[in-house]
C-alpha cells in the first residue's frame, strides 16, 4: 500500500468511532469514486477550522464574532439556558420551546481535568449577571443530569441564586416512559420530586 | 447553526456510511477537541487526491508513476495476479501467499455502464503479454465470485488462453465451514468442482 494512502487511513483514524478497517473504506471511495467531492470536504473543513470561533456572548460556535442566536434581538432577554456543548443547543432549537438566549460551557466543572469556573468561562458569565444593568432575570440550568452536570448546576446556582431565578430542568420518567423498565436512580429522584397534580374543576 | 458548520456536515455524508447523525459527530468532535489533527486531515486528504494516480504498469494506486511492488525486483516475473480493486492488494499481501505482480481493473466488465476492456485497462495488459520480450507465464485471474466477476474472468480468459496459462482462484466450502450452513449456489459448484483426493502411500 501506498505510504500515503497508509497516512491517510491512520489520520482518519481521529474521528469518534472510526477504526482502521472504515478508515480504510473510506479512503478507498474516496480515491476511486469521489475525488472531488473529497477535496470541496478538505476546504471545507481547513476553512472551517481557521474560522469557526466561540461567540463572544454565549460561546456557541460560529464563525462571526457574534452568533446568529446572540444577534437575534427577538429572542426573550430576561433568560439565558446554560448548557454543556453546541450539540445541546442544536437539540433544543429543534423543540421551538424556547426562545431565550444560550450560554456554553463547552465541558462541566472538573477540577481534576483543569476545569475551573474560568475554562468555562462562568467567571465573565456572572460578571454579566452582576452587573446592574444586566435584563436577565432567569437561568436556566440544563446541564446533563449526570453527577458532573449536577455538581457543575450546584455551583452556578450558589453563586447566582441572589441575584436571579435560577431553574432546572425537570428531571424524571421520560415521557412515554414505563416504570417497569427505569433505572431505580431515576425512579427514585421521580418519587423524591413529585409534584402535586392540580385539580380539574377549582 | 452556523452555515458553515451545516455545510461542513453535509460534506462529511459523502464518506460511506456517514449519516447525518455521524457527520455531526464529526464536526462537533473536530471542532471542540482536534482542530490540529484535523487540519492535518485535511492537508494530507488533498495532497493524496492531487499525487495519487495510477501505477503505470499494474493501475494500482500510488503517488509515483510506478508503485511500490512493480519497482520490486526480487517478485516472480512470470505471474500477474488480476484483481478487481486495489483492497484486494492488500487482502493478499497481509496472507504472505503469492510473491508475484498484480493488475487491478478498478471493477469488473459491465457495458450498461460503459466498462469495457478499455477501461479496465484490458487492452494494455493484452498487448503487454502478447509481446514476444515478455516474461508472464501465468495469469491468476482473481476477480470476485460474484456474476460479474465471473464473466469478467471468462472474457480474460478467453483473449489470453492462446498465450499463457490462466487459473482462477479456487471457488468452495470457506476453510473451517460448514456444510449445513453453506448456500446452495457454493454446495452446488463444491461438488461440480470436486477433487480427487492424493493418497498418502504411493
Amino acid at each position: 500500500m501506498s505510504l500515503l494512502i497508509q497516512q491517510l487511513i491512520e489520520k482518519f483514524q481521529i474521528l469518534p468511532g472510526v477504526g482502521p478497517r472504515t478508515a480504510k473504506r473510506f479512503v478507498y471511495h474516496i480515491l476511486e469514486r469521489n475525488q472531488n467531492a473529497a477535496l470541496d470536504l478538505s476546504a471545507t473543513l481547513t476553512k472551517a477550522i481557521q474560522s469557526i470561533e466561540k461567540c463572544s456572548l454565549c460561546r456557541n460556535l460560529t464563525e462571526s464574532p457574534v452568533c446568529n442566536i446572540c444577534q437575534d434581538h427577538r429572542r426573550d432577554p430576561e433568560k439565558i439556558c446554560i448548557l454543556e456543548s453546541p450539540q445541546d443547543v442544536d437539540s433544543i432549537e429543534q423543540t421551538g420551546c424556547y426562545k431565550g438566549y444560550y450560554f456554553i460551557l463547552h465541558g462541566k466543572l472538573s477540577p481534576l481535568d483543569g476545569l475551573g469556573p474560568q475554562e468555562l468561562g462562568l467567571d465573565n458569565l456572572f460578571s454579566r449577571i452582576m452587573d446592574p444593568s444586566n435584563t436577565v432575570k432567569e437561568i436556566i440550568i440544563a446541564t446533563n443530569a449526570t453527577v458532573e452536570g449536577e455538581a457543575t448546576a450546584y455551583y452556578i446556582s450558589e453563586q447566582l441564586s441572589s441575584s436571579v431565578q435560577i431553574t432546572r430542568l425537570a428531571s424524571g420518567i421520560p415521557r412515554g416512559g414505563e416504570i417497569e423498565y427505569l433505572d431505580p436512580y431515576t425512579l427514585t429522584h421521580s418519587f423524591q420530586t413529585r409534584q402535586q397534580l392540580e385539580s380539574t374543576d377549582h
